[in-house]
């Protein structure tokens, strides 16, 4: 299923941000986890078939921190779900574009995911996935 | 129904943005329409139960102009579609959240839209929205 998967938006404070949302969203249920990796803490939202995912840096090194500081909170990337990423990366790879991870790498819950350039993108740091 | 209504990515070419996602998506179908009150040219691709808004500037007086001018492309805002706007905005408002329409306005097909600020909403330009 093609789908956007979730908007990853890097935060300060996930209960800062996500008390906004519960503000004026029915019946949503927040999941909370942590990426050791990426060192991050996260707050989900389910929100229709896509989810909105909140990050904050756990470290000043986090990638998300470094985002942060040089443009303030917001929208750091969207994910798409596309039916075979392996596909996907060889078509954008034969016309030119710009990719981050020219293989899948596992991502959370063993996703297959790989970026792609802003560059290519109009400007969007695009996570494409795949399920397991 | 609750969900990503759309994400909206401020754009210089919407050939060149679009192409991109064309190239890796299955069975996409780009529609395309101007919004002159926005001074934008617009191209949507529909994607599971949201869709990707690429928004062009039509004039360098437009709000997408100056926002590319300012921040480079990229994501200029999310909409959300709740299942009763004045009641989101009621209880946003509530809360001391800093809203940009304090009330509904009319935004394409007659639907009911309102803007929160990013100041409230973790640096994201927020379009609350309710179908007529």
């Amino acid at each position: 299923m093609q789908r956007v998967h979730h908007i990853g938006i890097a935060v300060e404070n996930l209960e800062t941000a996500v008390a906004t949302y519960q503000a004026f969203l029915d019946d949503v249920e927040i999941e909370y986890e942590e990426v050791p990796s990426q060192k991050v803490k996260v707050a989900v939202i389910p929100l229709g078939d896509s989810r909105l995912e909140f990050l904050q840096p756990t470290s000043p090194d986090s990638p998300i921190a470094g985002f942060i500081e040089k443009r303030g909170q917001g929208i750091q990337h969207i994910c798409i779900e596309v039916n075979d990423i392996n596909e996907a990366l060889k078509k954008l790879e034969e016309k030119g574009y710009k990719l981050i991870d020219k293989e899948p790498r596992e991502g959370a819950m063993g996703m297959k995911i790989a970026f792609v350039h802003p560059k290519s993108t109009g400007g969007v740091l695009l996570e494409l996935s795949q399920k397991k």
